[in-house]
């Protein structure tokens, strides 16, 4: 209820600060017999992990996960999951010069509102470095959706600042630091990040996450619709700002005609639903834009006040992403695959004997 | 857990179909003591009510609240609310050719494919009839909101089609058919509706919401920070197809600087934030975009299939909104107030003695 | 969340005041498909409602229940299932004199403490005529439970006063006006209650419920164990001070190979147990025993306090139950009812693609 | 939903298997700015732990619990507290045995029909062992209680098989390994023991749970009454059949004259309800009894069948207690606790701007 979980019967709860001695996760509702180790876990958490290239936090984090319970003989009993990754690389004298302020664009302010008090160590609990467990629980569904339903997700960067993605190539996603899925895209995104790095500034991104062989019916009318839960997982990640199914945004401008995906019997048209009417998986993909704010840490002085209401100039020192949307990639996919596998199980609760009626509209004509 | 719920402490659970005797809601977690009549919930449902300009349905509902439970004596007793609307205007047989077919970029097929089954009349439980209860619980938080808190719950249509408002003059909202908050607009919209209804088209909008004098300290970090539930507040409105907070999907191409709020003793310098930072309020107005797709009701015939999958010509009879969008301001308004309403709530609950610090940062320098 | 739900996937949320106009509920999450009428909730509405033999209250009410939405051709459609019953003998000036009184063993002094505030007449919404919507609601989840698990749920009072029920015979259940099932003690009851109602006193009862043929498997460790969550359901109902599961308080003297309940290839040797362990089902007999306290509202005076802190002497007047344990049978069916839908559909969730390993035991040898 | 957190305010998670490398929880809710420490959750733990006398199982743990988040400079943050206590002296080996068979009365049987599969090294996630983050969680809140609001939550072994308590001395209850308040049963308790552990039996016990000094007004009628909540609480621990409010089971051969507690300015003349009147605490102390069954782990054969449900004969080897009731106390007063914490933050979510009118109370005449 404050907050630490995410899913209703797939649910996540999770704990730690940036520079605590560890994190943490108990994943409650994962159907039992489903094969799991701790090396399915790493993968992804190897994608997010920080200091992998230069266009990243240098903070060193092997982010190791630990499964200490809810897994027996490799697989999962039905019982609570329990996970765990120490913190190897705190540095917390980088912060103390910012605990008597707040800096711009942080949520070192909004904390002090609310608790009266707050762990100024690398933004504690504010930290992005929160989302690792997200990203281990991720893997989790991501591996059960796989595998039980054939549900596929996966994501990309598709712009960042001003450079915007052409072309997606899924084999390329996971060759270059950015997740960019168009070659043509890398060297130029690497000069632009590089220049950024120098200039001590950063960035705004673009992430696109797509769920693929969905089965229809998935969503549950009218508050907790598929689409409104997932723009409630991933506005809940760090410095996203908006949220786009389908045709997001572009819907305002466009007509009846135009927006309605028509259907024949080999298929949808189009997808401007981005693979959900009414709160409620079609089958076709289901496709979600998320806006990344430009992080908020930089090394140029900005205007804010002190805790005790002065002026002050601040300068944020340590160690930060110059662009936090390039890491997202991983952390959106795993938000992604959390919804569905609780929007699966409670599908399963309500309609589970429901046999499907034929036909079922293949995704794409 | 099926959907049909909304707020974890200010609580509303609705029921009723398009063409069903009648919609109801309970509100369970309404304070005490608050004075509330079924005049101060009538006053939004007049606002989204159909049948009052030729821009929207002609089905007519005088859409008469009562209230059945949890006042007594002209306030609330802290015990459930019992809300109750009838429908007076079904006319179901408009219905009856679309029982065998799936219009398209409806709920339709979903909710078939979901359930095996469905209420096809009006759209059954899809159809936006329901929001009149969401309208009707967000007055009860409006008023609490202002009169407890001071917090004032506003929303305009910003866009619609081609066309983008330019200037907001609150005062405008309410005294034309569009929720128009710039009185230049305004033939320019009536014209451009008069020409849409007759080609048989639907378009898009956008609209804007803003809850002003919020106090610093609202939402729930890490999944239920405030921009999070209000994502999925507002995504769970028919037809809507994103959300931006604040800057929202311009944030992708700021700069750190750019985007970054300075503060000030005398207040922040800008809002690219949209009074949320770190997923709990700044004191500073909270501003949401919504984009709301063109109805898919249309005469003008479409490519479908019938429920033995066969392909289909769909005309949609009956009598609908050729812009959902304009209907949608006080019905975004009520999710934004029953977001503010629940996380309020929350935050007493686990924050209820935190005496603030200050300085209070002033909303805008 | 301030209390007016049960269920997390079978969820019953209700409204509604003794003297209020109408008492009504929400059904969220009854599977699609289910056949129910308004006439299958009668039957068990009309077992529980008052004035149907002197021994009971003479308020008289029809409790008619209206069906408003969720049903569609006779048929549960999966969405939010709409109830409601008109008040129609409210005689609220009966209660203008304990305005201003705390009866003792009544809520109505913590009610005022907690909301500052309470709706007096005939107790408000801390009256008994609120589980009229509990057995509405029940009367969905037992024909649920019958038609596609083949589970039957029963009660009947096994004890009034210092008269107990030495045998059972379910068939004569509900041909007195006690649920007694044992044929020998009606009369002696008849003359029990009618001595007792000449004094003016009440007093107090013990009902069993038992579940048939539950399949294993139902109930979630850890805190959510099946006896858990049941205890939570029967002691919700009014005037309940004690549950027992099985054995009960008798196992308090028991030793290890008393109570352990043996197997056999041919079933379990006894069912110390009541049917759950671990917090699951066992497949044998769910039996549990409710305390229900004597009712307060009396005609001979007590003691106690007005409003203002002074002594007074309250005598009840109005009409009331004299042993609110007669009619809490069919209530007491109805939570049990609901707990065990409730987790069947978690069961479902979570586990809907285990198949149960054999040998399944027998419930009984 | 599947079980593994309590609390919807104060929310409890835990995880951890018998024979896993540890046992973890995460609380979520702590208000911040309470004082804490791992001593002050040490106390209560070294109360529940095994080992420490001849009357418990012989299994050696130390218990220490590490506090991995949600603490900073010795004060929660109002974040997520993460707890950890590893396991040391598992001897899994022990259990090879009976992974074929079903032991009676254990959740053997009802796990493998559940998941289809169980982690039978010690009970796996249904052994007591579980309890132990319980009994640190119940710290927090006691802690909480105590220093915010006054209260204080104790309990007693009130029987143990035939040996009743006859005199309670609080101070007594933390010196002699019965938490006896009677010095005078003590040495029968001794013996009794003595010669129960000789014929390898075992033998229940009644725990009684009191809170003192709670406010009036906590509890969320009409489902979530705080007796509703407690008896959820007490009896998911683990051999609990049984749970009496004040009066229990007495209730049903009272009458109303004798059972409703009398009110005079000086305070209720007694407590039949247990503190509870309408589901909401009255300012009397809260008095909870719960009936705890033998241990079903014994030296003494039993029948029983294996996996292929073929006859066996089940004999359970390891380290058992033989009265798990003896260790219950800590465990009941840590749910009563969680309980009470709960429905404190429920109560000032709601009524958190509810000025008490006058008078309260006094909680005894």
């Amino acid at each position: 209820m404050s907050g630490n979980s995410f899913g209703k019967l797939f649910t996540l709860t999770t704990f730690g600060e940036s520079h605590g001695p560890a994190l943490g996760a108990i994943i409650d509702g994962c159907p039992p017999g489903l094969e799991i180790s701790e090396d399915d876990l790493q993968i992804d958490l190897d994608r997010r992990k920080p200091g992998t290239s230069r266009h990243a936090t240098q903070r060193r984090e092997d982010d190791r996960v630990r499964i200490l319970s809810g897994v027996f003989e490799g697989k999962t009993t039905g019982t609570a999951i329990g996970l765990m990754i120490e913190n190897t690389d705190q540095r917390s004298k980088d912060y103390s010069n910012i605990a008597q302020q707040y800096r711009p664009a942080h949520a070192d302010y909004t904390y002090n509102q609310k608790y009266g008090f707050r762990d100024y160590r690398g933004g504690g609990r504010s930290s992005a470095r929160e989302t690792a467990m997200r990203v281990a629980a991720g893997a989790v569904a991501k591996k059960f959706l796989k595998e039980r339903l054939g549900i596929e997700v996966r994501g990309y960067m598709s712009q960042l600042g001003p450079i915007k993605v052409e072309k997606v190539d899924w084999d390329l996603v996971n060759t270059n630091p950015f997740f960019c899925p168009d070659a043509d895209k890398v060297p130029e995104l690497e000069r632009y990040m590089d220049a950024l790095r120098k200039e001590g500034e950063s960035v705004g991104a673009k992430v696109t996450v797509v769920a693929s062989h969905v089965p229809p019916g998935l969503g549950e009318p009218i508050f907790d619709r598929l689409d409104a839960e997932l723009a409630h997982a991933l506005m809940s990640i760090n410095a996203v700002k908006g949220i786009e199914i389908g045709a997001g945004f572009d819907s305002v401008e466009q007509k009846g005609t135009q927006h309605r995906d028509e259907i024949t019997p080999e298929g949808f048209l189009s997808n401007n639903a981005g693979g959900i009417l009414g709160g409620v998986s079609s089958g076709q993909d289901i496709v979600a834009h998320i806006a990344l704010k430009p992080t908020s840490s930089l090394h140029l002085p900005g205007k804010s006040i002190n805790v005790s209401g002065e002026p002050v100039e601040v300068v944020t020192k340590g160690r930060h992403d110059p662009c936090v949307g390039i890491r997202a990639t991983p952390i959106a996919e795993a938000m992604m695959a959390i919804t569905l596998m609780d929007h699966y199980l409670r599908h399963r609760a309500q309609c589970g004997d429901v046999v499907m009626p034929t036909p079922v509209v293949p995704a794409q004509a």
